[in-house]
């Protein structure tokens, strides 16, 4: 689905953006020695070294992975600057630019930036891969996994030179992305050669009136979800996560609530200034994890809610009331059902968002949601590379069309990092979102005094 | 043709790298001030303000250009810096991966990079603009034409807001670039709705026997002529011009004909060194400007010769003899034919090539020449940007399937200025060329005491 879907417009590769703060003692052209080094021949371990077999023929039925004879690692590990001043305005715009230019498949489908010219001497690393070699939720593993919780490990190879586990990792029960509940629908359907088939089928099941499968309530247009175009922009917030823990406990909610509501937060003030907001709250489509009724076993099932943003409420914290019941709700529903149900309904929920990223019918489709709001819990203790402290995770995700924007958050060392990942074009000035989820915070923060 | 060709390997977009100097008292923020310049409101003049109007369907026999409703020149007119030390080096990789991305066709199709970060506080500006939109001797006049004279002239807009001239600008005479060919080329067919029909034409009127038609020599099989990849390397060399002409008047040529021997020396080592120089000559095939014997206005035609490069010859000074021979052969042959043979032999030489771009075809058949050389005559005194002076303008041009290599040259200011555009790829450590380039010079140099 991600190769067939791919085009000028859709771009189906995840990122993320880790700005780092290097040691005091760092020589001043350590980034260049890196490089030096990586030229003088580095290793590259899979998945890193895979390419498609049939790169002119992305959809393929026998497509596969194949190992690359040849690995040409100067176009895959690249150095980049900022302009002055090297504030975080300047690195949102180069990082735009790099998320709106597609993989080369003739290659392993992979680029790493190492981008220097923060302000204060620090540097940034923005590592892109495509969704059928990686999925973020794995890249991100793979990438912490890579970095050392000591500040004196200073011998710490590029992460494509880290061998793989000798097992394949556990997908961690307490959060789970977007591409996870998709991986599960495509699992679902895989016998399937005609995508359209498969959803037809989940469309009469849920005509047939299943009693597990709830119809999901209609989601108000918005311009949210538009055709995209090929640009892309990215913004960034980072707030303490202990000011989301006091919101969280002090209105009864999870940590997940106060993330929607300050996504929500963040989104009425926007498309308020746009004068584009629905009368209707916005929609959301949350990826979970939930115990099902049938699983004896200790795991859990990936499926995906619906929650209620509550955009159209003034007040923030009525706005987070009702995101709480909304998304309790939902998760009750989920539990009541079998593991197969849990993932059929939520195939129901993402069918018509696949359906619009075929070109001839997008726009045309009425959205189930309105924006894909995920949250990936990350390490909770700083991580180095050789002595540089990452300072954040943000990650940076896809949009298509009929969704342009996706929200994507990852927990680091005591603070929740947001990524906003939209198209250029359908939302203008997108890094507002990035400002205005900061004054959500605030709002919540008077609320609840 | 152009938007036809367009794929992810084959970008018709043709773009200059100019570095600057800044001037004693420029501030150092000078480039950030002209961005806000531009923020705060600059007039977008034609061609820059011209978009398709069916970007999704580039090949619409009715496509057209239509005026932009708006312009996002923040898309258009970009930051970048050099990661350390800022050198020629660091320079050439931020331009050919800037080259190696295609255009966007639902905006007007061109972008132009401010690149700060050179050694020594200097900078430099890359302008890409669609082969559709602009050709590439236009765009360099039209460049030219918004540079001034005088260093101090401090009020200069930049190049997209200056009204196009009343008249337009007639074709220098003295040179010719291989789009302008292809132009003339495709005027004379421009009633054949489908190319390749067009195209038979040409070798069949070359089959009837036409006398002024002169049958091409066969060149040989070149790693020069394979098919591409989407990725692009960079590469310029700066000669003075002085040292050109007294070679050129030395050995009784022209100071093209030292451009080519310069190209010829270079190639000659380049492939040496790879193990891939044929045993036979390369031949080149050089855009010249000629007065047809039936032309009695002072105007000249545009056509194309093919020049013998004499890479089987190891002394420079016999390669060059060769080289003069070659072209003074071929010149004299076109001088004997009329206005309309000028077109039909210069079509059937470039129609391999053409039919090399459809991609079923690439690779598959033999090449008539192996490498387009240009050389385009620009201004002979310095030019100024708001008093940074304009070191050089460096070209850089197409490759497509079958021509992997494109030399294009402009004379600025007393020096001539190489552009060695190449495919990533099948050109392996293109940049030598640039380096060879060089010691061609100084082996001719030591040829001629």
């Amino acid at each position: 689905m991600f190769l067939y879907g791919e085009s000028r417009e859709q771009m189906f590769h995840v990122a993320a953006m880790m700005p780092f703060t290097p040691p005091p003692d760092a020589k001043p052209d350590h980034l260049r020695e890196l490089m030096d080094e990586v030229r003088a021949g580095a290793e590259v371990q899979r998945p890193w070294n895979l390419r498609l077999k049939t790169p002119d023929f992305l959809f393929n039925p026998l497509q596969s992975w194949v190992e690359a004879e040849q690995i040409d690692l100067e176009y895959h590990l690249r150095r980049s600057a900022l302009p002055s001043p090297g504030d975080e305005r300047e690195l949102g715009i180069l990082v735009s630019r790099l998320h709106g230019y597609h993989v080369d498949f003739h290659r392993p489908p992979w680029e790493a930036h190492l981008i220097e010219g923060l302000e204060g001497g620090r540097f940034a690393l923005y590592v892109k891969v495509h969704h059928s070699l990686v999925d973020g939720f794995s890249a991100m593993r793979i990438l912490a996994r890579t970095l050392s919780p000591d500040p004196n490990d200073r011998d710490r190879p590029l992460f494509f030179s880290v061998p793989p586990p000798e097992r394949a990792p556990r997908t961690d029960p307490a959060g789970v992305q977007y591409e996870a509940v998709m991986s599960a629908v495509r699992e679902q359907y895989s016998a399937a050669k005609v995508a359209t088939r498969a959803l037809k089928r989940v469309f009469d099941s849920a005509r047939a009136g299943d009693h597990e499968l709830v119809t999901p309530r209609q989601a108000p247009k918005c311009i949210l979800n538009a055709r995209i175009s090929q640009s892309r922009r990215f913004a960034t917030q980072q707030i303490e996560l202990a000011r989301l823990k006091a919101i969280a406990k002090a209105a009864s909610g999870t940590l997940n609530d106060v993330v929607l509501a300050l996504c929500a937060g963040s989104l009425r003030s926007y498309l308020l200034e746009l004068n584009a907001l629905p009368a209707e709250p916005l929609i959301a489509m949350v990826p979970v994890a939930v115990r099902a009724k049938d699983d004896t076993g200790g795991g859990n099932s990936i499926g995906a809610i619906l929650a209620n943003l509550g955009t159209d409420v003034e007040a923030a914290d009525e706005r987070l009331v009702t995101i709480i019941e909304s998304t309790r709700h939902a998760k009750q529903q989920l539990q009541g059902m079998s593991k197969a149900a849990i993932i059929q309904y939520s195939a129901m929920l993402i069918a018509p968002s696949m359906l619009q990223m075929i070109p001839q019918t997008a726009g045309h489709i009425k959205p189930t949601f309105n924006v894909v709001i995920s949250n990936v819990p990350g390490p909770d203790h700083p991580l180095y590379f050789r002595g540089a402290r990452l300072e954040a995770t943000y990650p940076m995700s896809i949009p298509v069309h009929g969704q342009a924007l996706n929200i994507t958050c990852n927990s680091y060392a005591g603070s929740m990092c947001f990524g906003f990942t939209g198209c250029r074009d359908t939302l203008p000035h997108l890094q507002r979102l990035a400002v205005y989820c900061g004054e959500a915070m605030d709002d919540l923060e008077r609320a609840f005094q």
